[in-house]
């Protein structure tokens, strides 16, 4: 029977950890690292976001900030608001609540936020510098899904690993970090990495999945990772999360991409869903926060 | 018996055919696209690299210039130079041959190339363009074998593509370019692949290689790839090339990372070393030349 890989603890125990370093940081006479998020709307699962991420900042000792905007606002005033966040030496990190109404163009959003203060990763700069393996913001869904991988000391070096789903927020950069070099700044794991996506063909993908040692998938599909594709032993990661009824019950459930019932009893470590990577992201949000006011602290002693 | 991808023959069509391009492109009006190389220290290697990659400017069409710098030239001499030649309204391409000398920090040079002259492909902003599938200049190389895959009309949809190295200049944005959605801006391939380097144990790297459709290898060990570790009728892009000495006749020779005459009984396409891949990389250095000289050209339009 697999290992089960609590997310809700280990997250728990970065937000302690974190707040124990800012604390310290503090007693050094720093403020409390400040974290803005911008909110676009009334889109009740956003609120819902942002409002989880407002209160882990809370919790860790980061002072955090919610703007609120009509769904109206302009692109060009939505562009002002940032450029003068950015501007801001109160202000450590940005975070733009995706998505953004549609009259408004997500890429140039992204690329407005510094990429000093850029606590989602999503500027394409900082996308090139993981690419590129370089020291950078991370997106959070990797960065925590990698932090998964170190704290459960599943072995990655050398070892085959497969993501499916090939988005640019969670399964690109997921590969990036599987597959890139060690000694580089983003400490990546060293596997050999396969990337599938929507068009592998269903027998690939499980041939696939059968060889091997870590499967990360992230594509919000039920069901698709059955027990008969994961080889005895292996790690199992499921970042998909998909709201379902149960035929059952009648009531709606979350489920990831993995038959959690059948992998458990093959798998050597499996994430649930919920519980599972979910709260590592809001966790690795604090630590890119703390990361980012620190950088900015340290550029400022250096001015 | 493996069709040969003749690079030599299809980087001659695409001379001509950028040639015809940019002679009709200038009878509107436009002034010929112009690219302008940077040169430090006297390697002879990246001489002639800079002086193979200035002959094909003019046999298409191009202007071009080199610029010579001592080995002692200062970052900052650099970086100013650079700068002047991003605000020159009459350069459209600029190119630094690399490596520079060990006192200047090779990223930094690369980042300070304008993103919208940066025909290399390099600047950190461009590579993570290309890894979110937008609209960019795409390094050279990995544009090269996208470009001999599409023209000898090698299928690549669903299909299983392993990439050997994992180099940010080569096997980097060629798995980008191959596992992409091919409905995004890079015009990706849609291909599973799976990334394998140094770190792939021997036995993994033949079994992934043997169940690929398409190897790109891009490594620099000669005999890596063996006929054995082929599967009947597939593509072979073989991007290494190393001198070694021939025990035999005591003479020197260019071979690349596959044991050519083994697979070319196996493969059905395969690319000979030299002849192959190289002679495509200084095609697509004037193919975005000329995409940059037209950018430029319709910005200034705009302004």
């Amino acid at each position: 029977m697999a290992k089960l890989i609590d997310g809700k603890q280990i997250s728990a125990d970065i937000r302690a950890e974190l707040h124990e370093q800012i604390e310290q940081w503090m007693a050094k006479g720093n403020r409390a690292p400040q974290l803005t998020a911008i909110l676009i709307g009334d889109d009740p699962a956003s609120n819902t976001y942002v409002s989880n991420k407002m209160k882990a900042a809370a919790d860790v000792g980061i002072n955090s900030k919610t703007e609120r905007y009509g769904a109206d606002i302009t692109e060009e005033e939505l562009l002002a608001r940032i450029e003068a966040l950015n501007q801001d030496d109160s202000v450590d990190g940005i975070l733009v609540q995706l998505p953004v109404p549609g009259h408004i163009n997500e890429r140039k959003v992204c690329n407005s936020v510094s990429c000093d203060k850029d606590v989602d990763g999503f500027n394409e700069r900082n996308v090139g510098r993981l690419c590129l393996d370089m020291n950078t913001l991370i997106p959070c869904t990797p960065l925590g899904v990698q932090e998964l991988i170190k704290r459960c000391q599943i072995e990655t070096f050398g070892k085959n690993a497969v993501v499916v789903g090939r988005s640019k927020n969670v399964g690109m950069p997921i590969a990036m970090l599987l597959h890139a070099d060690g000694r580089n700044d983003t400490c990546a794991m060293d596997a050999t990495v396969t990337i599938c996506h929507r068009f592998t063909p269903p027998e690939e993908l499980a041939r696939f999945c059968r060889s091997a040692d870590i499967i990360v998938t992230a594509t919000g599909v039920p069901g698709l990772i059955r027990g008969d594709m994961i080889k005895e032993g292996a790690a199992v990661i499921d970042v998909g999360i998909t709201r379902v009824t149960d035929p059952a019950t009648g009531k709606t459930k979350l489920v990831g991409d993995v038959d959690f019932e059948e992998a458990r009893k093959v798998a050597g470590h499996i994430t649930p869903v919920p519980g599972g990577v979910g709260p590592m992201t809001v966790a690795m949000l604090m630590k890119n926060t703390f990361i980012a006011a620190k950088n900015l602290a340290s550029k400022k002693v250096q001015n």
